[in-house]
């Protein structure tokens, strides 16, 4: 049975990892305000685990970092350099504040450059285009946010439903 | 500046999701080697949670009934029925055998079936294509696995990198 062209099938890869993204980073909102404020920069169950509110500074910090890097052409990741935010308003702002930039800069990267091959100017690891590196962000926001349901139910809260965006 | 079109790109999001999802699952697999044995099917560090051989179940049953219906047209997914695997071998070995049976069938799915709009036919949530529905088993597959994370430290056990694949 033959298979169609890939263009015939009308998959936008750009336009579908900003919509995955955008419906992840509203889960890890409501993940993150789901905490009580004064555990989500100081609650881990056991070291050397960091906080929710570590991880989500993370999140944004390597959000931050890619995205500038691609619209701007701005290339700089410190993972201490701004310190990580030490509340929980500023943690959650700092998630906003990334993903609103990734929003406002998306339209105009163009979706050849995102899917052309690339080093990774910060990491190393398998990812190889653009599109591979902002993959490997959306999949450490699931993988982290999958710990804070951990911390959620270990604080006796209960955390949102997975499935929901 | 203009956009290229899809398939200047040559994108195959087909090629690609499998790609993605032998990647993960040799991770969970290393992350699920890594429990002692005694532990994977028990512990839990507080209720409601489940053991992290609960959730393997989870995976590799979801992932065994998609891939049964898309490859088979047998549709049918009881959470129950068989009952999960009661011991880290098992679990194990039931998770292998899934992502086995997804591999061995891959390349007789149609890449515009998998794209093609279709209602769900398990489960609700936004997923729309039987493509939505796969990639929906490795974030959930992510999420566990970062959940899995957590136990093995709190058994103090290092978990693997998570950027290896």
């Amino acid at each position: 049975m033959g298979e169609p062209e890939v263009d015939d099938v009308g998959f936008d890869p750009k336009a579908e990892l900003l919509e995955q993204w955008n419906g992840h980073r509203n889960l890890t909102l409501r993940v993150a305000r789901a905490f009580p404020p004064d555990k989500l920069c100081t609650y881990a169950p056991v070291g050397p685990l960091r906080t929710f509110g570590a991880m989500l500074d993370e999140i944004a910090r390597i959000e931050q970092a890619y995205m500038r890097g691609l619209a701007e052409d701005r290339w700089s990741y410190d993972p201490q350099d701004p310190p990580a935010p030490a509340d929980a308003a500023a943690a959650v702002a700092f998630v906003e504040e990334a993903h609103a930039y990734t929003r406002s800069v998306w339209d105009r990267l163009p979706a050849d450059m995102l899917l052309a091959p690339r080093k990774d100017p910060f990491f190393f690891g398998d990812a190889k285009r653009p599109y591979d590196w902002l993959v490997y962000c959306v999949e450490n926001e699931i993988h982290h946010r999958g710990q804070g349901y951990i911390y959620l139910r270990e604080l006796g809260v209960e955390p949102p439903p997975f499935y929901v965006r």
